[in-house]
């Protein structure tokens, strides 16, 4: 239990590492949609491993097929089913390593959970490969948001302990696409691949932190007080694997700022109310307020690593060495990226249905 | 909508801050639970305001008040409404503001939302207030986890830029009623405490982080790949006021570390599955682990500031000064220390039950 | 759990038959619809005990009371906590009884269920009684479709084996408060009265079948495949105690008949879509087609009986006799009446909320 | 939106009758299930065209496909995929219909849903084809059932207005597999198949109701007030296309009973209770009494007929003739058994993983 995401606007996912296959089924999403296989393979592009940041690699063409829901070129109102097949997936290495779990993977919970029926291949249903499912299903999301002129983007704000300076929006439209790590300071981004190379070399893997934002949210957008704006993305954005920390706006730096500080004040201007600034990350009360939609996501570094480590034997019930053999990023938080933005975009379009923005038929 | 949570074990939230009552209903908690008001009331007492921590004091008795679900002192299965009423609502104060956002709150996004017939003395259905009801599921919430031997705690580990030290889980435990800020850092505590006396005295607020902790969670809680652990203790915790970040183990600090830093390496001693550190704060892949979960919220400052602002008249849609009279608090975060706890023991009842391990009658 | 209706305009039901109180929670109602407590008790009033259908009577006053969710005579788009107080409750009889379960009621299965630990004076959770609530929330649900021209109403069609006759929509609108069973077929009423007067005398009691209508109902409401018109209807009903089988148009007559028959040939008159007939009872593909919705539930007749009847001991777990004695109904059939038209609009509610056709401020 | 059922055992259902495939995803099947897809195409074999029911035939082979969640043989707790590939999809008959809603189908209320973007081709989404994806749901839920005893079994009652004669619970299970119209009296049987084919000759159709039972449901599934397990039964079973009533035991006919005669006595016999008769259909209060579970659905004669019939067309938006070509049964009854089968097994298995009846790894 647990793979459906959304009130209306729903995404199941299903699939493994090593399976047949990893997919999604979109339901709620309105009629009459404009969609091609090509919007949700440029989708996928992006999740792509990058150059310089894997030990060795997995090569899978995803290929994005569409199953259903989709006729003619267009949205019929029935549920998306969407899917890559699995193809380059050479399991044989962890044979080995069935009973051996991972420091900072699943494999020892989910071993515990599914009482070692899980498919362990690969982390099967762990693996960061499931999100191929959560970045398609993004793709409709970002079209259907795009109806109401809302875009999603996310860029890369921190790896390996090497911090982007702070850049206006424009240049973050403009530069994120400059480098494959998505990190709209250039200089930045340079060092940043430097440290992940260093890294690598040592058999070591580093982490980061991605920004997500969303622009021309309307004001009104959230459920108070559970199903908040705030909290329905934090738990999206969790779902992704690696992502341990989740703030808005000004987030944990918010804590210590006095009030008079944090507190945005608001103007006016030719009939339109916007903020000074924008500590609130374009919520208040867990509702979207007009300002753009902020959230920064920790992602911890990769843990599979070259370098041996300590662990247990599931089945000998034993201390136990593993080093970790096979494909494995040093560093994950370029990949993050569009997953961000898809997990966002999935969220606000279950919001905006909700708030009956967007029409059942889209004209 | 939006005011339910949770999925076997619910709480449902109504009330306004000066409507007639603040209430709950919880649904799904197993028979048999045996529970008086006083337990409620136990809970509910630790969030009345902190000596030292106000301008200037609203006091309510808060008596809790079972009005069904119970019945000859043990839960019957049935739904079970909890309320307190309301009784020292001055509203008075709010009539000026009506239209005059306060920055930092949701009366802005309220107003917008429900087109200005949100009920708006003080905060409505947004005030910190609604906060009783959550406490009070809490409460429920504990005595079930009690029941399988879980213990949820939390405490204050920052306010207005102030850090507490990091302090072993024993001295936690018996700090933390040392001082009216829930702060196992004694020396802290009280340096806190005056920086808060200073913030309040130029009519300013200061924010913080409050750490919550669950122990002798089972491993296997957690459902992968959108109900984690994490994402639905996030989404609970996203609910209370103020709360802009919510981080899980090493959280925002994983994304400077090297992978073989920050992997918990696993042991076993005496067939027991633990790990040497705790970074991933109890939870893999979203799944519990067996070690003590942890989390930590930023509590921004609290909004409400005797400072005068900029804001704007919603009625005259022109910029306008705001200066906030009546009654807040210079520093909420003591207060937030139990609705952390409630919010946890809320969502840990959700997925113990729907993991089985609770029975549907308790012995 | 499982007290919780809806998606988007949910109901949250409590209380039990002589605890404090029955009460409701509705979430989801749009902001802006002027409601009062007199719109609320004029719904309630329809569910009072009808003279000449009850053994012995228990006469409650039942005031309806706003515990929150409205300001200023209109919603507040937050939730509406509804009540009336429990007073008239004369709970020594049940003392005697409870381990013995009457048969055709709940007893025995909250018992199991719950471990005993159910709070039985009534029948507790499973009382009629809690359908007050489904009133209060019905009354709601009627005034907000009220606002986009939907009408629900419902009608006696068959107590005691005696059917009404078939009757045009203006003489049903016409009649059905002509006769306290709130039947269209006033000479049927009159028979049905007889036969409920009868099984009165020997201590018996009647079913019957219950008719509801909506009108207006807008094309397209109904979400396939799962989530239709007719599967959220058949749910709703089926909550009310002793409903036990639910049809729409046709119905089970359908089975018997040829397609030729069956099938309502469309028509179109001034650009106005109309099916000649109405078999499917304004639903195809479990989606409104703009014809009248018409359900039918089956009522059956009241377990409480005062012949002695063929029991068990749930104590000493042996056979045992069972005479009941206080206060039932003869027939609810004319009470359930009024807890269909509640129950419909609630469900229809939902779906107008979901299908984005109330906008989120009524104005 | 409305493509998933249940709480914790789940089902998304996707694909349309002339698309590339239909599919199902089943969530919260617990792990350690042996599955294979030999025991799936068991189950869809089932509701292969019925020789002599159909006036020309759709020949899929109809092929079961894993696509996820099975690993070795046994379920691993991760989301089941399961489809069928389309194949034998000639879609040339309805283009001349696209515009010309068939009577008695979903053809106009999707038109007018979907603005005319939904997949037209075969009745598309709403096609009875969907219902392989429901029976191969329905394979797993019965293998989970089978691990705690449950059987679920469903049979022909009434076909064309012939009556089956009541039978006992062996000779049911003794006979359904006797004729291809599962039908346990084998003499009306044969009379059904007669009447059959006299409907078909004329080109017209006949529809029937369907008897539903599960033997060994232990007491207490269920959930008040709305969570029933007649409600969630009922809404289930209205999934199915055709259905258009649904009832419990005695159903509409404990309407005309006296009290006296419908309530079912308890007995005690070697500290088993049962009841005498079971007119309540094996529940109380919408919670399971331990008596077998009895639900009757009425299934309306098909609607595609190849008498000509009065209709629209929806692009000229005048009166229209049309005369359906192409495949359609005479009589659907016997293939909705196994569907019946499969929405009562998926139901039970929501409510028992819910009671945690069934633990989370299969041993």
């Amino acid at each position: 239990m647990g793979n459906s995401l959304g009130k209306l606007f729903t995404m199941t996912s299903f699939g493994e590492s090593h399976g047949r296959c990893v997919g999604v089924v979109i339901d709620g999403c309105p009629a009459g949609l404009k969609v091609t296989e090509a919007d949700i393979q440029a989708e996928l592009d992006k999740r792509k491993p990058v150059a310089g940041t894997m030990a060795t690699s997995r090569v899978e063409a995803d290929k994005a097929e569409i199953l259903s829901g989709i006729f003619e070129g267009y949205t019929t109102g029935a549920p998306i089913c969407l899917l890559v097949w699995n193809k380059d997936t050479d399991s044989g290495v962890y044979e080995a390593m069935r009973f051996l779990p991972r420091p900072g993977h699943a494999d020892y919970t989910a071993f515990m959970k599914y009482g070692g029926f899980n498919d362990y291949r690969g982390g099967g249903r762990f693996s960061g490969r499931i999100t191929a499912g959560f970045v398609m299903a993004g793709a409709i999301a970002k079209k259907l948001l795009a109806t109401i002129n809302i875009q999603v983007l996310a860029h890369t704000v921190e790896i390996g302990g090497i911090k982007a300076i702070p850049i206006s929006m424009a240049q973050i439209k403009k530069n994120i696409s400059q480098n494959s790590l998505r990190c709209a300071d250039v200089k930045a981004a340079a060092k940043m691949l430097q440290k992940i190379k260093e890294a690598g070399a040592v058999g070591d893997s580093v982490g980061g932190i991605v920004e997500g934002i969303a622009l021309n949210v309307p004001v009104g957008l959230g459920e108070p007080v559970f199903d908040t704006l705030e909290g329905d993305l934090a738990k999206a954005l969790l779902a992704i694997p690696a992502v341990k920390g989740v703030e808005f706006g000004a987030g944990f730096t918010a804590a210590a700022k006095m009030g008079s500080e944090n507190n945005d004040a608001f103007t006016v201007k030719a009939g339109t109310v916007n903020t000074l600034t924008n500590n609130a990350g374009g919520m208040l009360g867990g509702i979207s307020n007009g300002m753009p939609v902020v959230v920064r996501v920790a992602v911890k570094p990769t843990p599979s690593i070259a370098i041996e480590q300590q662990t247990i034997d599931l089945e000998k019930n034993c201390a136990a060495k593993l080093e970790i053999k096979g494909r494995h990023d040093t560093c994950i938080v370029p990949r993050v990226v569009p997953v961000v933005e898809a997990m966002m975009a999935v969220t606000l379009c279950d919001f905006v249905v909700r708030a009956g923005q967007i029409p059942g038929v889209i004209k």
